[in-house]
């Protein structure tokens, strides 16, 4: 059913029948969560093994006991797993607690009073670009420092790199841009090579003390075979001379136990040392028993690898179930458009401009919560108002499809509703 | 060998003897460390334990699973655990990463503005009154923010509360006071009542946003059995409607694994709801699956006791070896005090005035690391220059005789030479 192409007489008649259909949904009283990217239970319990794999033995081969204080860039163990999942030297690399998200802050932290002392001179502010849509903790964090947000569209390919590139020439006050490069959240995209290779330049023509800020949280997240390459930043950015500007994060946090896992740090190693220092007053040391445990689970890049793979048997029926929901709901229905992605956490879907939080308050109305309307822009502004975050992994299959025909009635009835206004 | 009290003569003669006692000992080649309050291997093997203990299991009665994100103050289980170590109620407490250092630094940080604009507006400098000697991570944390550092003399009974109270009346900007009130870190003193008390009512006369940094990291670290009890410091703000004013931290740094523990933090409930609300961004949640270990092993605090016993059966000959090299070679000297603590890490010894830098020099020439002199002073300044913090803990029985006798040779040296260079 094209929706959009519908006669006034067809939409007031398609109406009838989807309050029909969302009356019996909100009958159900369901109280389904498409929210937040969190694992599934069943995810979890692939790490289980964790807890007591050290069997009494804390003892590195260096002599380091890991019960003990100290090594603040974290055990070699795991300093090379990190190097591995990021592509880059065990030198270049540390070892964290259990979030990259506060590695993130951290390092804002740690450059803050460089940034601002320029701002002050310059009377201007600290600003960071954001494609989008985006990662809404990424957002959040440049609210807490005051640094302003620039929206820079998101391609399938990646970043608009042209926008991006005259942006960081003309404003030398933008000292950063936050990437997810490979299955983006929300969309799924990962960055082709072309667009690696610009963020590599960037910092030839960007300000003083500019940052790519390469998070890479989906670094081994698919969800089929044939997987998505990225190319490689920091081999391009030492091509370059730029390998100060890269700052790269990853983490075990869906990979093990969401919670309770261990997070990478990986930058040049003159900016790696800036920053043990900057950490010194604060830590004493990461869990080193938590990263000895990981080490001891995950081995190399290859087993993980083969760990991944149990994830990819229990998510890709999920994002199938999604797939499969939408398309045959709304393949043809002019109102909607959405990412199938092959790896990553998350589905990214347009509604009709202007509808994106109708559709939320909607499925709200049926039990199902969304994640906010506009959640994937900087300071919530989601201008269009069309982009709704799916997080699909956590549900069962069951919940998951109850809770996707809610959504398909939602956008339908929202959509009709919207046509006939007009 | 009443050093003090010998003649020229006498004292010439002592040091021909004491010169080929430091010769004999740095013909050994030691190689030892008296530097850091680090729990010792077989201390830490106590709690090995720790890991394999969930046995699978990772549902809080609640429903929470501690393996997946969320919850910024931590499981209740844990936080009724912190609560009671502390004294305080468990919707008071919260239950960070590893490291109660990083919640000092976050509690900081999160004041900071609000100390700072103040600052600015008075044209002053944030002040934090520090006890000294003192733990030398306190002051580092100051100098890390710019914060200033007034000294205060650490008595047997506690913190100078006269000098203090005046310090706070008279100056508005001292917006906090360090203090170790249980077997503080190094003399080893626990606060009395009346101290206690003191500090309960120091918001009354205090400037806007004052602080009680309480960190009683020794809280439960006894080496006697009738050990020095501390008074209740929430029950008697409570009382004194200062409760804002306190801020508690603990850990099981030295209560399970140094580097791989749980940390607490208590305060007012509307303090720790702001303190959350700044955590926010940084933060999904601390490591829970971390904190049911802790909790499953340790239990509740009677059974923590009888954990802690074990700790004691390791340390008290540590500190009775220290007592008795110093009382049996320096005990009528006249040339050093020290403590003899009942509980906590560290026991602090005083040489004659300006010999500290010396005897730490001497120490390390035959081998025997002792923390730079200084370390218990803001800024690395003991204007005395005469304290030096003596850590048992760490080193074997053995080790740690040939250390003190290295430490006991280096001050009659140092005393010697001294009193012949007048």
């Amino acid at each position: 059913m094209k929706i959009s192409s519908l006669t006034e007489t067809e939409l007031i008649a398609a109406r009838q029948i989807l309050q029909k259909s969302y009356q019996a949904c909100t009958d159900q009283g369901y109280n389904l969560d498409l929210t937040r990217g969190k694992p599934s239970s069943a995810q979890l319990d692939l790490s289980n093994e964790l807890d007591g794999i050290l069997g009494g033995f804390y003892l590195l081969q260096d002599g380091t006991d890991v019960r003990n204080y100290g090594n603040i860039l974290g055990i070699p163990e795991a300093r090379q797993l990190g190097a591995e999942i990021l592509g880059v030297g065990m030198s270049e690399t540390m070892v964290g607690g259990n979030s990259s998200l506060t590695l993130m802050y951290n390092f804002i932290s740690h450059m803050m009073p460089v940034w601002s002392e320029e701002a002050g001179e310059r009377e201007d502010a600290v600003k960071f670009i954001c494609p989008v849509p985006g990662y809404d903790r990424h957002f959040t964090l440049c609210e807490h420092f005051g640094i302003e947000m620039i929206n820079v569209d998101l391609l399938a390919g990646g970043p608009d790199m042209a926008a991006i590139e005259k942006l960081v020439k003309e404003d030398p006050m933008i000292k950063a841009v936050w990437c997810v490069p490979r299955y983006s959240n929300p969309t799924g995209h990962t960055y082709d090579q072309n667009t690696v290779k610009a963020f590599a330049r960037l910092d030839r023509v960007a300000g003083k003390d500019f940052r790519v800020l390469w998070d890479n949280a989906y670094a081994v997240h698919d969800l089929i075979d044939e997987s998505a390459q990225l190319h490689n930043l920091m081999d391009e950015a030492k091509s370059s001379e730029t390998e100060n500007s890269v700052v790269m994060f990853a983490s075990t946090s869906k990979i093990t136990f969401a919670g309770a896992g261990i997070a990478f740090l990986a930058t040049s190693t003159t900016n790696l040392k800036a920053f043990e220092q900057f950490l010194g007053p604060q830590v004493i040391g990461f869990d080193k028993v938590n990263q000895l445990r990981h080490v001891r689970f995950l081995k190399d890049l290859k087993n993980l690898k083969t760990h991944m793979n149990k994830h990819k048997a229990l998510l890709k029926p999920k994002f199938d179930l999604v797939e499969e929901k939408l398309k045959s709901n709304l393949g043809d229905s002019g109102v909607a458009d959405w990412t199938n992605p092959t790896g990553g956490y998350f589905v990214s879907l347009n509604t009709l401009p202007g509808l994106a939080n109708e559709v939320v308050r909607l499925a709200a109305g049926a039990g199902v919560k969304l994640t906010p309307a506009g959640a994937t822009f900087p300071y919530g502004l989601d201008h269009d108002n069309r982009n709704i975050r799916i997080a699909p992994t956590y549900p069962s299959l069951d919940d998951l499809g109850l809770a996707m025909n809610v959504l398909v009635v939602s956008i339908q009835l929202a959509s009709v509703n919207h046509l006939l206004d007009r």
